[in-house]
């Protein structure tokens, strides 16, 4: 089963989409399988990612940040704003597409694990995800 | 086929677990197919690395210590130990899942490779896995 | 539906193989389902990257080179070459395997993904790539 699944991404930083994507498992009828998440954009990216503490997911969104900053001499690829090479760099570290298993009609998620759309961008705008379900 | 997989990581670094998942794709008796292997924890991950020289791992794993070390004045994350935000970082930096197919009944792997768990953490515990074997 | 590839990587970068895959693709006549390209090497890698300017893939390859530079003096794993170490790191921080859904028989690309081996050697040779393809 495949569902394309939209997330509304305004501005930089981490967006929890595990909620949605329980919402396709369940209503999949899997009891078993495999959840497949894939993000169609190469300058926002997926994570999985402890979903207790604010905190933790403000230090990681600021240390990527401080790895790949805006402003690097380095970048020559400039022409889409001084947020592009960053994103693809960011993205490039993390994931764009993600396997979670089903167990018990239910992703099979750690305790503290959520699901994640990483936003690279300043101002991301829709983002389209592709799901896949399978047994 | 959905099976748990605990692991002992005591201490932070590459623990092999080739093995272990090489043994649950002979039991599941698939010739082909595909092994996928997702932990269940946001300051451990996987890695898939280069299983002959241990002095590349030792060097892989002091390098992101270096990347992300502890007493970061960035970090406002504290309260849970200073190995904790970089067990975060270094986490999204790798993978939570991983897809290896199956060929001829056995994993995929190249003739260098052996699957690890990267522990971040100084003492993780217990680690859980979660491998979902597939036709 | 289990295939091998083999790609020519002559030299260090970015080798886009979109197309190789989607002819794989094709030819399996699935119309929907999960496309795994698995990479049986650690010291090459798998990434999603945009495809349509240029300047973005070099301006991601400069960027990793900084970032794991050949001569670090943290490494001691230095039989193999210089750029050994940098290789296994930046293999690390990128993917190994990716798993891409079928969507109306096609890879399901965003518009301005391609699907690149990451050569990470200077001189890399014949790399080896599993794609597994379910329904």
């Amino acid at each position: 089963m495949i569902t394309k699944l939209d997330v509304e991404a305004p501005r930089r930083g981490l967006i929890e989409i595990t909620a949605e994507v329980a919402r396709l498992v369940a209503d999949s009828g899997h009891d078993e399988g495999l959840c497949t998440v894939f993000v169609q954009h190469t300058s926002c990216s997926l994570l999985i990612q402890e979903n207790a503490d604010l905190s933790a997911r403000r230090d990681l969104e600021r240390w990527f940040d401080r790895l790949a900053p805006e402003g690097d001499r380095l970048y020559t690829h400039t022409a889409e704003g001084a947020d592009d090479m960053p994103a693809h760099i960011k993205a490039a570290l993390t994931a764009t597409s993600l396997g979670i298993p089903i167990v018990a009609g239910r992703l099979a998620l750690g305790t503290w694990q959520g699901l994640y759309l990483f936003e690279h961008r300043a101002h991301g705008g829709v983002r389209r995800l592709v799901v896949h379900i399978g047994p």
